[in-house]
């Protein structure tokens, strides 16, 4: 047994001798985090301002305290705890600030909510021993401890680490959003995406800051949302997708508990059900809605504009009651999506009539109707958004039969955006050349379509929401929203692979004030995500137009 | 409504475009794949004959055939429909074959079992229109079109993507392994890791030909599966895990549908209860196993050595009799694994009778004993098998104590390997400094130990399994195994940084011949592999010692 002994006692001392090298490393050198005077956390803040003194170390004994009697700075506190945990043996207790205690600590504190901060806005104060976080909101604590989260090193991602220094910065950043609404559309209809892939997505969308998940809830291919008055959708609709292979739909359980957990993170989720187009699983399931009474069959194709509910039968505005009634009530969030794209068996009339009637059954509801811009040919209400999707630059090549039917679509469309921002309409920016994150990366990308041209990590990023259309006032744009239309590609890697490194850019878009954006500045910052990807397991596309740093 | 329609219908025609384009360079330039002259399998082939003419593009319509009436053949070629479909609007159709239809095919055709072909091994012939695939067993088949896999290009992988070119080389290969023992090791102890994941991980041996997974299902900080006659291991020692948070166990019925899914791939489970130490979940759970009678606290450390079964209680035995039965009927594979390692509180004689008396229990019910090498202390029957664990090359740097203890150690190790050996006894390698995946590939890797040594992709690869006790004669030499420790981290992903790269290499040292391994040829093929993992969402390390084609 000497032998055996032997081996035992020194792995068991090879450990502790590992832990202690790190330990020594760390407090015998220069002050961890020292050198590190540029900062890489993405969306970029609207002022941070690095000192040269010592880190914090948030892996050494420290508390975090909160305002006592405030729940959301004390959820904040657990929020940065466990984070913390992940690379400790013990987490950072989370308690009611003690103006006696002299120890080190991370204090959450309300601030008076002003024009400065606003309601997702917060300062965070570094020093060696204190870290100070000020904000008016949940959101603004929330969003400040995804800050202090991308100020430590990548290796805080890990669920399990031996004890590891995490330094932070000494910083006082100031911060705010730009645009209120930062979003990303899942087309879990093409391909269906399980709850627990939505529930990543929105754990990766958290990380940076980005607020709106918009879910496109049913097409041609299929239906995935269960609708308790209207049972066939999901036993007979949702059984198709694009390759016939799979299907799937959300319960109303799982509905909710995605929808609960994205509030967790203020996410709001966004239903869509598209319609009168894109409405196949429907007509397939109820032929009721269909104009000649005869259902269709179920579609696995990756054809669009040929479907349409029957715009002149009553029994199909009770269906859409059913549904949009079922929907809302259990959608705390204030906005439901009619989609309203790509009809082509419907005259101009019959459309603008169909849009106008659903909006007023959105509204019966409770919600405010959110579209894609070909909505915007109907007299929409001060409050409906309209979500512009076309791809609005010149396509590059020698298309130019192309280019000049784009231009001229671009040009009717922004007659209609001014029209309905002169009503009160707010706009959300999806340009398809720009942040449909389905889009190629490269010509010789497997997975993902190009017929918005091709959008890699620099063209995805590189453009100002302000400058889409110079005669609207700033103030009618709600923001920008990413779109992952699934019709290539299945799984939740596929849906990684296109998201990133694409999607932190659109949250720089929404989030960061203009003067502080830009390509260089972005690509530098970018390049330390990798690292952070992958301790989270995020499968990107290592774009050669970056110096990754990992 | 003319601005919608130019652009819906623009939309749908760049898709017809897009794949027309596709098409057309493939047609028209040079024949596909002509230019590729060196494959990128792993493991290597025995030997692999390229010639120079056009590729046979799985794309195009084929019909799969088989033999009439041989089911294995049969399940093979659906295997292979499946993958194509993938990338394809219809699946190739699998039928029996037809000796007076000239249309394109693949043939799965079953080949005497001889010397050569073994029961694992096959070949295949790739013509420009026809592809024969020659094995003498399920296995063999299995693996050929393993082989075919990889001989297409990554989107292959991709569960949905449109119809694309998948050229196969004309090529002819002969193929079987050197070593009958291909396997893998995860510690779902340490960290659980829930069945869906364990699945993930099956898939992703069997694309290197892997065919032994080693389920390390107990150790001090949990119990992770479900023993009926013994409910409260589950009940309660189950509920922890390293760090505290999480723990789970398998259910018969999902260890009972894992077992199921691996032998669908010809993998073979092997189920371990690691004993007579490393058992702190089960003397937490049933008090009796204890010597004091006193039940143990759950353990979310990262010590070892420190717990044991009580080796003078009939109790001890009634219960490891319990749980082997147990364990024995759900397991149809031949192994129960004992491990045996690390045991510091009993003495060396308790120790040799605990082993030999558990050895008696398990070939009672039916199975043959493994354990770590710690039990070639005992007497072993013919049919045991040893897992050699330790370190056996000296350390580098300068821990001199280090290395004359672990020579003195490798020496003793290898009188009682010697001695095992001329009982009958065979031997798995899983050198803790070559293929422990759970030793970090840096020093700056974040997770992972690395108390046996730093393990690069080439450390890793580069030794040869014969070299190891030149005395042993091959045929003592089962084959090899990876293991993943989860001491130090959590998550799948975690799991597949750690397994990718290093997981390939051992896989092509346990199948390859000697003469087909060396470290230039590996590396060239490893670069290749890096867009598979990308399609297939693989967390993988980017060793920079590799120049990554992708």
């Amino acid at each position: 047994m000497e032998t055996t002994m032997t081996h035992r006692v020194s792995r068991t001392r090879f450990l502790r001798a590992a832990s202690l090298v790190l330990t020594l490393s760390f407090a015998g050198c220069a002050p961890p985090g020292a050198h590190r005077t540029t900062l890489s956390v993405i969306p970029n803040p609207l002022s941070a301002k690095v000192s040269e003194g010592p880190a914090f170390d948030a892996s050494l004994p420290l508390r975090i305290t909160y305002s006592d009697g405030d729940s959301a700075a004390a959820a904040a506190g657990r929020v940065l705890s466990d984070l913390i945990g992940n690379t400790r043996a013990t987490m950072p207790h989370v308690e009611p600030a003690n103006p006696d205690s002299t120890s080190r600590s991370i204090a959450f504190r309300r601030a008076a909510k002003d024009q400065t901060i606003g309601s997702e806005g917060y300062r965070i104060a570094v020093s060696e021993s204190t870290i100070t976080v000020d904000a008016a909101g949940p959101a603004g604590f929330f969003y400040a401890v995804q800050t202090l989260r991308q100020l430590m090193p990548p290796l805080v991602e890990h669920e399990a680490a031996y004890v590891k220094p995490l330094p932070i910065p000494q910083v006082t950043i100031d911060d705010r959003p730009t645009f209120e609404w930062r979003g990303l559309m899942l087309d879990v209809a093409r391909h269906f995406l399980p709850a627990t892939d939505v529930k990543r997505f929105i754990d990766l969308m958290a990380l940076y800051k980005m607020n709106r998940l918009h879910l496109h809830l049913s097409d041609d291919q299929g239906w995935r949302i269960e609708i308790p008055s209207r049972p066939r959708l999901t036993e007979h609709g949702s059984q198709s997708q694009v390759g016939g292979k799979g299907g799937g739909f959300y319960t109303v359980s799982e509905y909710e508990d995605i929808v609960r957990y994205a509030a967790d993170r203020f996410i709001v989720v966004v239903p869509e059900i598209d319609m009168p187009g894109h409405t196949n699983s429907a007509l397939a399931s109820y032929p009721e809605l269909n104009c000649d009474g005869q259902k269709r069959e179920l579609y696995e194709g990756t054809n669009v504009g040929f479907s349409s509910v029957c715009p002149s039968k009553e029994e199909t505005f009770v269906f859409i009651d059913d549904v949009i009634g079922d929907i809302a009530a259990m959608t705390p969030g204030p906005y439901f999506h009619v989609g309203g794209d790509e009809v082509q068996t419907l005259t101009e009339s019959e459309y603008i009539q169909f849009i106008e009637r659903v909006q007023r059954i959105v509204e019966r509801h409770g919600k405010r109707l959110v579209g894609w811009d070909e909505v915007s040919f109907a007299n929409l209400d001060s409050g409906s958004r309209v979500q512009l999707w076309r791809p609005l630059w010149p396509a590059s090549g020698d298309d130019a039969a192309l280019d000049s039917s784009r231009a001229a679509a671009a040009a009717a469309l922004k007659r209609r955006v001014e029209r309905s921002a002169a009503n009160g309409v707010e706009f959300i920016l999806s340009p398809a050349d720009r942040i449909y994150l389905d889009m190629k990366y490269h010509s010789s990308t497997v997975i993902g379509l190009s017929w918005a041209g091709i959008s890699n990590v620099r063209t995805s990023y590189d453009w100002n929401p302000d400058d889409i259309f110079g005669q609207i006032p700033r103030k009618a744009i709600a923001g920008v929203e990413g779109t992952l239309w699934s019709e290539s590609f299945a799984t939740v890697h596929d849906f990684e692979y296109m998201a990133f490194p694409r999607l932190a850019g659109v949250a720089e878009l929404g989030w960061s004030d203009p003067e502080r954006r830009d390509w260089p500045s972005y690509r530098g910052r970018l390049s330390k995500h990798a690292a952070r990807w992958q301790a989270l397991g995020v499968n990107y596309y290592r774009s050669p137009l970056v110096d990754w740093d990992d």
